[in-house]
């Protein structure tokens, strides 16, 4: 099978290793990623931004692809049972094509928004797993055991450390395409790194770990890291971005209120009904989910009972965004915005409106370089190894480091008076 | 308002003129067109191409602005009653904004599938001037003839020419940023054009008519028709393409034909149930309906009474698509596609299939360069205005050339054998 | 090795096999290609084409390298003794890198300018075999056959008939590297294709020639023919380009002339010298020539004994140059460029000019699908093989079509007469 | 005039305003300067940065151009007496053009090697105020005191600081270019930025100077600070590019001083000569030199009395470098890089070699983000102005780090000892 991809131009998966992919790619619970849109309501603030999980797990395969190309052209400095062989590769691959079938609706925003709903994380090791599934099936014709073997491998764990971490680390192969893939289609040009150059920069470092070559390394994981920081700061943290967000988890949580209340919803999905009353989800109920499924019931719950409801499902279609204010220094230190949020609760009370629904605190944030979670190495032709933090200029002075955006949301008529208040 | 594109980069609509702009993008209309993919199924062969008529929305506006910029450099050699106004700058960015408000879900396919039905066109224009939609008041509340000049633009009718071809002709304002788009979200490298060049190499050239410089425009125009030419080649006209598009067709015909003979389907929208009575359709059932719609509702079919239809949107669902054989040379003629579906159909129900919805004779074609349609004229600083194919060495080569594709799509099944028969 | 190259992104010979590249890379007679710009004085009229054949060797190379990958991976479908082995892969990235090797000053000027000096692939063949020479050495001590193998490839001439085409073919390495190069240089965006998937569309076809995949290579072989008649209307046939190339020429049939008179010239490289008087030129001082060498004597020249010369040096040195006029039609054919040739000459005379340096005839052209000179042919998976012309819809229309300029060069003070007796 | 630039794409100067840039272009001096390297010897370790700063001139003026746009965009906030005049962006256009008219050969080489010299920005003012070049010609012809003017711009002084800043500041429009050129030819894709929307972001702060909206701006100076920084970590301060300057730069010092001796050397530039006197050179023997000039000069001191300067000019002509090895911690500190260079030193004398001449100590380093020499503001819609650094996460972390290089230079037979004694 060979395709265009934007991001990787021509990605090919055609030998007999690879076999699994195009398998895999028929099946229903990988073509309901379709449905999926990678950055779920992100799109509001960024047109293009409407690309899907589906694209996203063929790019982070052919990553895998690309990794395991490199892998076996240095792992002969290692002892012969600790390279890659045609079965890890193999479940390397189907393991990067995987790693997100479970996701729901709106990516992360459907498993925040029900409390107690699996994560995606269990839903993807349940369709691995569950014997029904088309993706099983694919799998366990190959090996009986590969589905077990995947799993584990998506998990994190596998009897090769750098392989488990390719799946799931600092730089996995997730991170790649999602990082590429993101800055393509939002067309923020600030997401981009050298992926090949990066690729050729690994070497095996201590203990079988992945490496960076010193000798010409360095600029490639500085732009990766830098490429990420960049795309948290303009997209992922985007105020709009993170009030679309909010607006549907509210509607979200308020659908899940009235339904464990007994309130009948119309169009509502069963396994919306069943998280409602704390039921356990089955998966034919989950794998029906999808952007589409939510959209058609959030707009019938625009006619339904609940005038509250119905405004934020009708503000989320016609995105009609609530309003952000930022917070900075002092009020935004954890006391300060629980104050903040405090003031702008008692506004929207005093205006009449429910503050549950109608002002929220919004505080997300990350750690471009968290040495403290996994330390990068930095290896050289002569010399001792290195931490990475140590050699660079630049991440030295990132490390550690944590980038936080702290916001007041609200609706729109609360904003002027929140503004008095606050600013 | 400004905004990232991932085609023209820095989008801004700032001044005074293009105010419109942003009060129609926050309308509920407008808004639809975020659930309306701009190539309908054609993401099943490529994946990435999954961006929505918003984008393109924005997109065409933007080179309608940037069109503009190039009309007032060169409109001074014009008598001034034929110049660019503000009024009809702002008309002309609206109508290129608006051009496809009245589209149905998945394109083109719905109005093509449901017979008696209005086409887009209509949609568009009910939409600009049906007094109860949010489009309509945000440009009366401009102009109270803003909405019915609109309406005129977009069906190319204008008292100045020029501006009427740029939003409905050879190289207008739709195509320009629809090859770009699509050959952006689909990876495929060879839609690109110069758009700035392009814009550049405008003249007038008699009558009022824009025509290209001759001294540095030729290869920016033939570069532009090459990009249409490849991206239907490769896109538009791509087996995988016409084949998914081929079997949503079918299932909404056959979708149709049930409801009209009294069947009920679950979840059907209410426009499609009206369709199927020839009852008009009220405009605000047909604002209801977009991607998510319909494929609700097909999934829904899936579960409903009828077996053909419900295999026919089971497939649709996860791509599991019909087989395509495509004729050549005496085979690809009138008479002779017409003898080789006749033994298509005889196979298929040789084999116990239904023909009508079994197998299907797909021709579909393009000029790419018609000058019966309409003719571009190159002007020279010194010597007489010349027809385009005159002059370029590779444009007189294709003038009025036909490019024809001819196929059999056909259930899988019957693959081998209708090969057999015909290959 | 790896480095950076702006065409190709990251560029590694590091294998065995490679190793004789790096080697390659250090000798003088490379090095020299630093000193000559790939398009010569295209600059004139392109400020960014100032690249050297000395990245174009590398990028060359570089396409070798990917087109072995692609070769090993169809090659065994051929009997063993026509696969690619360890050594012709060697001899044939040699055989890339140095293709160019002979170049003269200001390409391909040069030689067109001295009567009776010996073309640059003669010079190329003498670095090979000439003992003296660092490349020499450089192969030799890999296997001492292996000059003479290179020679022979350079030549065209391989017991692989698929691997003598691919240093010298219809779309041989040295194409596929100098189309994207200059397009890069030049900012000329039409030049583009997609290299990768043209060489993953190649296959072997009858007589172990290569062949094109027509399921999935078709345009990308017609996007690698277009750009090559895109670069050539634009780049390499434009007006300014012609013009500067033809003044340069002149200049240096002028000094060569002067010389065989027993005129001394300050500056003048001891080639020239030698050249003039018809005798032979060591290989030593041949590659003492380079863009250098040429700019400076040129300027010496401006203040030599021979105004002609001086001015036209002058000229040169500040890019003042002679003007065009384009001849179209009945003027275009070969008796009527005569005829205007004619005109323009008399009007030189008329104005006291020296014709033979005044006034100038270009005809300079190219036919971009030349089935004549090698037919590619497509195949496919069912069926026959079929010429490329037959199955391409754009290039069945521009074979063995010829693409021709024709111009009247000038002296400035002539143009305005020339284009009156003319236009 | 319109032109293809590979880094902006169409360029044009067309209006009223812009028309003293045709006719600068035409002259010798800015012609000049397509024989002079924008990165001097830097294309030693990039084949493709082989660019002249002619290219780079047109450049500048282009991003000047645009930022003319912006500025008219915002000044109306200005009194009238602050704002952009006709006279005004002519000077500054012509500023942008011939700001760096006076660079010597190789760029900065030339003037850091011959003591006494003047630098090149005297040179520029000369070119720019002698009656006898062209450019001043050219200037005085549209108003006998812009040559005036515009030598105070390029010193940075005019009337409206926010213009002298754009010629001269910490992102003045030579930075905007050069970045991006240099990142496009030499591959390295890390100094990219996004031009437009960087301009789009500047507003007017206090005092009439540019400052960042915070609204919409940090990303586009963020990246711009940084694509600064990659591009002296991996092109300015590359060790080739070190080694390669040093070694022309101890060639042309070595020729300095056997000239200053009386030693005649053949092919010597006169301003070469002159210099090594201390006699002052005339301004057209200055601008006779330029890479080509140096070049063959060089050449012939291959040949010449020294044995010294031959062995460095064939060095350089053929690419044969200097080895560096950089020092890290208390070995880059100034006493241990003295320490360290003495034992280099001593290595060299004892194996025979003169030091001066076989061993060197290069310190090189820059300060991405310097706010003790030019801070830049960030203005917001509400609220007061703030730093730069304090405003952004990534630049706060930055501000006023020292990146610094330390590395001994070394021929490559010291190599071993000098790593065997240092590291």
């Amino acid at each position: 099978m060979i395709l265009r991809d934007p991001v990787h131009g021509l990605v090919s998966f055609e030998s007999e290793e690879e076999a699994v992919l195009p398998r895999l790619m028929d099946t229903a619970e990988v073509q309901r990623l379709r449905r999926v849109k990678q950055l779920g309501v992100a799109c509001s603030a960024f047109p293009g931004g409407e690309h899907t999980r589906f694209s996203h797990a063929i790019g982070a395969a052919y990553v895998m692809k690309k990794l395991l190309v490199r892998l076996r052209a240095i792992h002969e400095q290692l002892p012969f049972w600790q390279r890659v062989t045609s079965q890890s590769a193999r479940d390397a691959l189907a393991a990067a094509f995987l790693h997100d079938v479970g996701h729901g609706p709106y990516s992360h925003l459907f498993e925040d928004s029900l409390p107690g709903a699996p994560h995606h994380e269990v839903w993807t090791e349940r369709v691995l797993l569950d014997p029904s599934t088309e993706v099983h099936q694919a799998l366990a014709s190959h090996d009986p055991k590969m589905p077990m073997r995947v799993a584990a491998l998506v998990r994190g764990e596998h009897e090769l450390p750098y392989l488990a971490k390719a799946v799931s680390g600092m730089f996995d192969v997730d991170r790649c395409d999602y990082l590429l893939r993101d800055a393509h289609f939002t067309g923020v040009g600030y997401g981009k790194f050298d992926l090949d150059w990066l690729l050729r920069s690994l070497r095996f470092g201590p203990a079988e770990s992945l490496a960076i070559d010193g000798a010409k390394g360095l600029p490639a994981i500085e732009a990766f890291l830098l490429a990420r920081l960049f795309m948290f700061q303009q997209v992922y943290l985007h105020k709009a971005t993170r009030a679309a967000e909010w607006m549907v988890k509210l509607a979200l949580r308020r659908a899940n209120n009235l339904l464990a209340d007994g309130t009948r919803l119309p169009q509502t999905p069963r396994a919306m009904q069943l998280a409602a009353f704390g039921a356990e989800i089955p998966l034919a109920d989950y794998l029906v989910l999808d952007d589409a499924t939510l959209e058609v019931a959030m707009r019938a719950w625009e006619e339904g009972p609940d005038p509250i409801l119905a405004e934020l499902c009708k503000r989320a279609r016609v995105r009609s965004l609530y309003k952000t204010l930022e917070l900075f220094g002092e009020q935004a230190t954890p006391d300060g915005r629980e104050r903040a949020f405090e003031i702008a609760r008692e506004i929207a009370a005093a205006r009449g409106f429910d503050p549950a629904w109608s002002v929220g605190l919004d505080v997300a944030g990350d750690t471009p370089v968290n040495t403290k979670k996994e330390e990068l190495l930095v290896v050289f032709q002569k010399g001792p190894v290195r931490p990475l933090a140590d050699v660079s200029f630049l991440l030295g002075r990132l490390a550690n480091e944590r980038l936080e955006r702290v916001r007041i949301l609200m609706r729109p008529e609360l904003r002027d008076e929140v503004i008095q208040a606050l600013a």
